[in-house]
């Protein structure tokens, strides 16, 4: 099985750091393909970012779509572009962000999102509130770290993410952590050893459930909001498209 | 003042109509801008019509941006992009979706919402919800008629929509209706007085509210989700929004 | 057009400050008409002091009536007797508390009211959910400044109040703040200076609102509950409403 | 104990079948005293009559509350004015609405509310969301009948009421019925036996519920909404309230 | 009239503290049958403990319905088994935990919980979410006190009660207090008179409401979730329940 | 890895089906080891039947712990006993009907549940706004099958259950079908074609997420509801499980 794994920004470091992270909980037999737009924003870091990076996104599939991909996942925790992705693509897309709610609502009553910037936090609350699973969290916390910092070994990211999870547990009634960002998946494990309880990060879990998708025979439903595209003329830097439109 | 009307699609017809609609609520004094990108999606049904046209719209504000304007309003009943722009212009910016939402809520306890195609429904309920509104929403309905059917002036376009108007009303207790789509601004007023009730199109509430903000001296908060974007590298195609990022 | 602006208690100063309040956005040609009832409260503080201003709203509706009234704007924060005053009034009616709140919704992702008195707490808050605008507000904190205070330039009112704001900006996360009491109408502009967010205060979100739906040709619906009342014989002090019953 | 038992209306004949249901559920040693205000509406039907009632409401517990009373009922399903009554008064209050809904609570997962005219709906809708338990309500129904004519023992309206009551088993999956007036007072057992399922008046319930506070020693709490009225200078008819402003 | 307490554990010390409480409030006339099962946990304290409880609470009901009972209590805080009990019994049951919570809505706005250990808060949060009434509940707290500590005299445990009360007045804006345990039930009246507001027990509130009931003429539907449970064989432990399946 | 999957009731043919359901997903090197109660309910129909299976689950997850089990499932749509499940089981649990719905959300916007008999409505959907999927779904709809039928070849419960998912596309927006049996497992596939849209069964579902929590290292919190049992005397029958208490 081929799982495309879309990392929505350009940094390339980033991208690495993602499939190492998918290819470590992936099953005998499955590969990881990791790809990265060619334009658009170096790290995403709010609405604006997002919007930039979504026509990337949907040429990262269509570009996947070509090698018997068995779903693709989007791995900004924002879940940027999923709906236009689900749209567009014929394989299961999973966002990272919804993959980590759902598994962290089979360990945990209540979680704590423990995010980069203030400014992502409305569009993360956004997401809950759609998804369903805002109940179920205690809270969305920014470390005020940017994105491209957890690329840098020697920033405080790590400590800053930390002392949130502190914070959440004294406050927030946190059982569980999610990390909200993808840049933060290499610190899953450590974070739980350390602070004692589930820490989930969402790309191991948008592999994983790409994976339970294509073994159940389920893949996105046609009808409503993720209706194949109507079939539309499309110019320009959109011809790429074309197929879909 | 001078406000600035993006038609987020690329159809001339409808952004004559839009502007039309806008010109009729507006104060003496005010001039309506009214705009459409050069390449995206002819009509925008669905998500992934949606993101198509997002970067279109934030190149019309970029290009609004050097005419002293009051504020943008986004005539696209889904307030695509509405996020993204938020961010990144200076004056405010209001979508015809929140706009019709806002002061159907004035005059009725209830409405109802009357769209073009099914598949614009989920993304209608979930901004419904988002903006706080969804309460006060007695159901979105689909007409079943495409958009550009709404141009044609031989198509059951409106008889199909004056129906669902008289099944929200006879079935969810609808005291009002909000039009679901900027290309049936024009049908307003005669369906009002047809059906006995308050009939909202968006494109007049959004121009109305822009004037209000400006004269009360309100624009976009930046704290929170709509901070203007953090500078980063951008080229390619995103070269021109290198202003903001 | 001439706009009526009720204020629901008897204090003839909060009366004038209503009034300058609302002049200052009213558009060239609108004429506002600013009224108090005879008898009643001197100040709307809970619920027995919004239960014994009701008849007079009432009364100066009916007495607004007569002189070609495009809307009324009920004066009080906490929208006292809108409902009966809709059912009731030919004309559109508008409230202070929800005019603030959408207006915030425009701008903001996210607000916090500053109110008087803990007392007038759970009032707001009962509003915020039936307008449907709830999960906008971040909270509704009490200055504890008694309404009258607000009149008396030696009080502290003032800084009580932008005390209450840097703790909402702290806290509740708040990107914008509404001020929710009519006799603040006076402090917005130099409160959103001094703090650097959006403060929106209802008296000029109303009017503004008054005259979008005048030019937009929006009445209240006689559908569902705000229907004009039925016919029933009324006497003594309640003869004067035998228009409407 | 003594129990006032208020009709917010003015008509006797409501009144006297009011004091009948609660005699009805009374303990032996409780006295029920019921009354009705001089002046306001014959009936209570939508928002207006409500606000046209409550200064009545209020006179009738002043009036009352020189009796040694246990506490106040509300007799309009609507519970008009219960806040600024309990503001006002020293003894409990509940409205015969809210007892219904509390009482069903405990008999039946899911209830339907079956009251006289559609205008209505909408109050009782505000009231179970407040009241929070309008996720146990699978829906409010009007029979369509005015009050009076549940005085009136030729008119159709028990078969009205009865009819509603069918539909709401079919399509409310109704497990009980609140009847949503006190007018309905007298049919509660006969609909329950015809129908087979509990179905609650709110007379008797708020009249059990006033014992049941009275005998556990609860009154109303002076934190929050329901803080005794701050003492304010009240002249006209108001002067009766002076005791408490 | 005879009711049936039921003590879900096994503490005997704690049935006769639950039996002191319902016959403190007993209308004369009622008689007060208090019963503990005889094998489970000596104390309920998160669901584990719940789960166990269940079969003896059954047991109990099966063996008070030979003695022509008007209802059952289930004296537990979690309102343990309820909806099986509902099913089974011919009689009303009632659980202390929504006893209080609807006896707390009609005194108080807003009130908080103060229960004994923070395992048993979820639960207790599902159960006001499920009842309808979380959006009346300022928060659930634990003191940290382990049941049985309530029943030794020399522990902190009035202590921590108290305190918590303190925080949830001052950080909850609570206008009343819920005793989140049985063994608080002697505790009601003390704590209210030191803390000046509303101090709710549910086994009191229970026996009301059963007696309310029965007066009311009122017991559980048959429709729904709580229809009599379907006729199957049962054996060895169970088949003490064969006359119901 | 070892999986439990435990069929709550007694019926044997049934713990086969749901055996093959777990063994069609379950990765190579996964053992199924499917279980039954000795005692117990023969299929469960509404709260009373799941409050009798809960111990026989406890006692079959004690029996499992021995075996070096990656996790457990409980193959009850109504997720019968899952939070004490939790609890008491080193490993984690996970519930057919969580699973679908997580598993549902991944591939359609909004599902429809379509169960046995209606007396299951009121758990099942308990259990989607616990869980906080509520919003996800259209409808909870019964096919009026009792669970055994679906053990019968000659039964009409297919038939009823297709003709549900029929009701459900046109009268739900249904976008996706959730099976809510367990004796439905075998069904999934061929409605699924039949329809048109993905149809979800739960055993399969949870079987999956339990390999994915033991790969991506996840196990049941300890902060909270989960915590594990406090160590309480236990007898009679209940002595098998002091280990835990």
């Amino acid at each position: 099985m081929r799982i495309q794994v879309i990392n929505p920004n350009t940094t390339a470091s980033m991208t690495a750091k993602i499939a190492a992270a998918a290819r470590l909980v992936a099953s005998p037999g499955t590969e990881i393909f990791a790809t990265q737009p060619d334009e658009g924003p170096v790290s995403i870091e709010g609405y604006f970012d997002e919007a930039l990076s979504v026509p990337g996104i949907l040429e990262e599939i269509a570009r996947g779509e070509g090698q018997e991909i068995a779903g693709h996942v989007i791995a900004c925790f924002d879940d940027t572009g999923l709906d236009a992705a689900r749209c567009f693509a014929s394989a299961p897309v999973v966002g990272i962000g919804e993959a980590a709610y759902h598994m962290a609502s089979l360990v945990a009553g209540r979680f704590t999102v423990v995010t980069t910037l203030a400014r992502s936090i409305p569009a993360l609350e956004h997401n809950l509130v759609r998804y369903g699973l805002a109940s179920r969290c205690g809270g969305v916390r920014a470390a005020e770290v940017p994105v491209l910092a957890l690329e840098d070994p020697h920033s405080s990211a790590r400590d800053r993410v930390s002392g949130e999870i502190d914070r959440a547990i004294r406050d927030d009634r946190a059982e569980a952590i999610v990390l909200g960002c993808a840049g933060m998946a290499d610190l899953a494990r450590s974070l739980s050893a350390e602070h004692g309880l589930p820490v989930i990060e969402g790309v191991s879990a948008a592999v994983r459930l790409i994976e339970d998708l294509s073994v159940m025979g389920l893949s996105t439903s046609r009808i409503g909001g993720w209706a194949s595209p109507r079939r539309k003329p499309l110019s320009g830097r959109y011809a790429v498209f074309s197929r879909a439109s």
